[in-house]
């Protein structure tokens, strides 16, 4: 029996992607070869690699509009460094929205690079929203911020209009809600989400904000490198890359974005609504900011835990355990979480209430 | 049928690995969940992780010596840029051996980041050799060497023995011969040759040559960030690690590197008798620094090269093609490439002189 697997990340993947994989490493496309065995030179992979790299494009609506897609080592983290790299020039400064673990993170790693404004912070309140009405200098080199902050069930419902390069980490929202995408210059996001397994990270970037730091940038970390390659400065994660193509290839045939956010804002929905009616529970994030990708809840009284825990497991759910930095319980929603297993889950916290 | 797999990386790897990944993408030790989908901090993967990293120090005989291994993202060419990051002091300088494109790259990124002096390098000659008898300045922070270069069919058959600490770009020859890799303090490797499939890098260092830089190390390029994390300082790439693993305990289940030395060295000593032998062919790398991992070849007559590619791909090889750097044919014999593989392309080299 497959479990409702309600992981942060690493997530679960449509199931028909776990057996194209599974077959594809024992011969894939008819070669008599496994993908990871071919060389990412090969015809197979070069096609792999050109699908891919358009179809985020599509997926996003970002064709045609100046925009590279990019699948890169180093997990969003790397990133944290590759983007000051890129974008901060010399003397220049950078501004920074403070939402959550990932987002100080980022700042960190900024900071010792050059001059770092964070615009706002909700750090006072464990991360319990996502700050509003604050100021952006119109003369940093670019603003940063998280989409969607895993640990603490919060998500940026709007983004601030600015005459400087936006630069969003999505790691865990993205593919998962329609955005007007081109109002974003540089996007990053750690695969292992709504993409595809841990191991690789698309970037995708307005070719026009690059070059412009007047700085030396290491070679694998230069965006231009990479793009002059085609995303193939050196050898890239094959198999992970392959992965998140098929899980594209799946987002795709479900009817893209539009399709799947109705699905997820459904799931939502649905949890949301019980966690506000159970007696028993109460959610951790504001409501307005609350995220549609991952609920973060706790037990009003937490001597029910035991109980609940073993509800929950035996009911076949497994990766409900919240972050430590919050308690209680966190459901991620990813893409490919159905309905059912949302289902599943609220009829234990009903049945919680009813053993009360 | 499945293919004689010459394919200089991504290459082949263990047929009975390939199984154990299929199942495990489908179930993950009776988890009912896909290694793919498994959260990194579950129990079962940080005991992959923990496995893997044991399992590197005990196959290359360095328990117990102040050791760590780490298995980070980025690819070797991301440690062309963390070697320098983590041992290049502040007004220090580094040295290097220049044999191969990589060695060269390795060369590029550290000229970027303070003085470094190439000791000497065998590019006038295409590299066809491995330098000898050169200095190595004594007050330098590292002394760093390639020790198998892919794409020429060369390999350092000894190391400098030097007070300095030596870092080796093991890329394509780690696992594959019997070293004292404790003369060593810095060994790398993408993971796409001996060890697994690409999208994950392999660094064992010695714990005692880091924090002597006196300058800030970005985060995510600090090694000994990944050592305090347990190489877990951000989600590491999941299944390239699971697959590494495997293929090392089978490594270890054929004898581990000594037992594998002595069928490489037996596949390597049929094909370069070959090649000296049959009068079509001559081998491009000095006889003395041939490498048994790579042979590279060339026709003496080109014109022959159409039948001798019919030949070879009729007979079920493929990834013979050599690189364009050198032209003519390379024969990547890696650990999992059987015996029987290279008796095939000897039996092929025949027949063309035969049909000549």
């Amino acid at each position: 029996m497959k479990k409702h697997n309600y992981s942060a990340g690493p997530c679960i993947l449509p199931q028909e992607v776990f057996e194209q994989l599974a077959k594809a490493i024992l011969n894939f496309n008819g070669m008599d070869l496994s993908i990871l065995e071919i060389s990412h030179r090969s015809a197979a992979f070069v096609s792999v690699m050109e699908e891919a790299r358009a179809l985020v494009l599509e997926l996003l609506g970002l064709e045609g509009k100046g925009y590279q897609a990019l699948f890169l080592h180093g997990g969003a983290s790397l990133e944290f460094l590759m983007v000051p790299y890129n974008l901060m020039r010399e003397n220049g400064k950078a501004t920074y929205l403070d939402t959550g673990t990932w987002a100080s993170g980022a700042i960190k790693e900024a900071k010792h690079f050059g001059e770092t404004i964070v615009v706002a912070s909700s750090k006072a309140d464990n991360y319990n929203h996502i700050p509003k009405n604050y100021e952006v200098p119109t003369d940093a080199n670019y603003f940063h911020c998280t989409s969607n902050n895993t640990i603490f069930g919060t998500q940026m419902k709007s983004f601030p209009e600015l005459n400087i390069p936006i630069v969003c980490d999505m790691s865990s929202d993205i593919f998962s809600r329609s955005l007007d995408f081109s109002k974003f210059d540089l996007i990053y996001a750690g695969a292992q989400k709504n993409m595809g397994p841990a191991g690789v990270t698309l970037v995708v970037v307005k070719e026009e904000i690059l070059g412009k730091t007047g700085k030396h940038i290491p070679s694998m970390l230069d965006y231009q490198q990479h793009i002059a390659k085609e995303s193939m400065y050196n050898t890239p994660p094959v198999f992970p890359i392959y992965a998140s193509l098929l899980t594209l290839q799946w987002l795709k045939k479900q009817g893209g974005i539009k399709a799947i956010e109705k699905i997820n804002e459904a799931k939502a929905n649905l949890l949301y609504t019980e966690i506000d009616r159970n007696p028993l529970f109460r959610g951790t994030a504001v409501t307005e900011d609350r995220s549609i990708m991952n609920a973060t809840f706790v037990l009003n009284d937490e001597g029910h835990a035991e109980t609940f825990d073993k509800l929950w497991k035996a009911a076949g759910i497994s990766g409900l355990t919240g972050h430590r930095s919050v308690g209680g319980y966190r459901a991620s929603m990813y893409n490919a979480l159905p309905l059912e297993s949302v289902q599943v889950l609220v009829g234990v916290m009903k049945e919680l209430e009813n053993k009360i």
